[in-house]
């Protein structure tokens, strides 16, 4: 195997083929083989980097989270106070759904096939805990700075992502449904004067 | 067509079947024909009561949801307001976890068929249209009451349903992740508080 195919270059751009490639033919409807002719690529030099189709798929997400992660410390470290941290999480939440609009059918095909894989499952759900970690951390800044006056940070963080995971669902699965930015948006305000914020 | 097979008898008969057979087998391994031999019937008398097997899968969910909408409005009615009932409904999501405990695989294989047919798909999303008008009509009810003096039914009705729907999915995907109904019942709580409620 040449250096050219090991190197991060090489990941990147099966990254890349692999997002076309899924966005295009679905993801059962794509394999290895393809995502490689897309690249350019061996099969050698697909298998140096990932070990699946499901690897490479769940690699993509990775890609796609820190992104989302990156917006998210940027507009905590920008915002006054927790309480206006999570209205400006909140107001993320176009861009979310813009880059996930159609993506749902690509998504229950991949969920569909990890739920018969425990090892696969852990990984696909291993980001929720993340983010569960993450609000109940935010709320507890709050409660420290005395913007939130009556919250339990350990039980209101998987508050805040069951609700975002719901919108976000409810969200692809019937986009004429409701304004579900708004929603969200609606719903974060309710949690916030919930914990008895005044701000 | 003997008229024993046309019935409602025959499509509870079919309706049984069809559970057992999607429980045991998954939905995607199930066909018409074992729905058939499991109830004892034939092909014909399956197609005298539902189209196809999609159909047959929305029914058993109709009838799910029916049993739930009864205990809605039973709880519901027993309640002295409109918070009280909020919190009994959240109540009930130990039964629902329980019902619905290990399905997911069968819930994400037929969504997995339904997204790539529009018409399924309308009848699948028609519950959570139905709910979000349900919680509107009880957060109505609760600012006619004075229950909650600072609620927008027709944004609220909707996180609610929102909120139930992300945790019941990550409660599936993830159930050893968090205790999903304290979760529930935590969040609704927050909702209620953030509606000015002091109930």
């Amino acid at each position: 195997m040449s250096p050219r195919t090991t190197g991060p270059e090489t990941r990147s751009r099966l990254l890349d083929a692999a997002a076309e490639c899924f966005a295009r033919d679905g993801y059962d409807a794509t394999g290895v083989a393809e995502i490689c002719a897309t690249a350019g690529l061996s099969k050698g030099g697909f298998y140096h980097h990932f070990p699946s189709k499901q690897a490479v798929f769940l690699a993509l997400l990775d890609r796609w989270l820190a992104l989302l992660d990156e917006q998210l410390l940027l507009v905590s470290q920008q915002s006054g106070n927790a309480a206006e941290a999570m209205r400006s999480i909140a107001g993320l939440s176009r861009l979310v759904f813009q880059s996930a609009s159609g993506q749902l059918p690509m998504f229950l095909e991949f969920w569909n096939q990890s739920a018969h894989d425990p090892t696969v499952w852990k990984t696909t759900i291993a980001p929720y805990q993340r983010y569960r970690e993450f609000f109940g951390l935010l709320i507890e800044t709050g409660v420290a700075e005395g913007t939130f006056r009556d919250a339990d940070p350990k039980a209101a963080g998987p508050v805040l992502v069951a609700l975002a995971v719901g919108i976000l669902l409810q969200g692809l699965m019937d986009p004429e449904g409701a304004d579900w930015s708004a929603v969200l948006e609606h719903g974060v305000d309710l949690l916030i004067r919930g914990m008895h914020s005044e701000v």
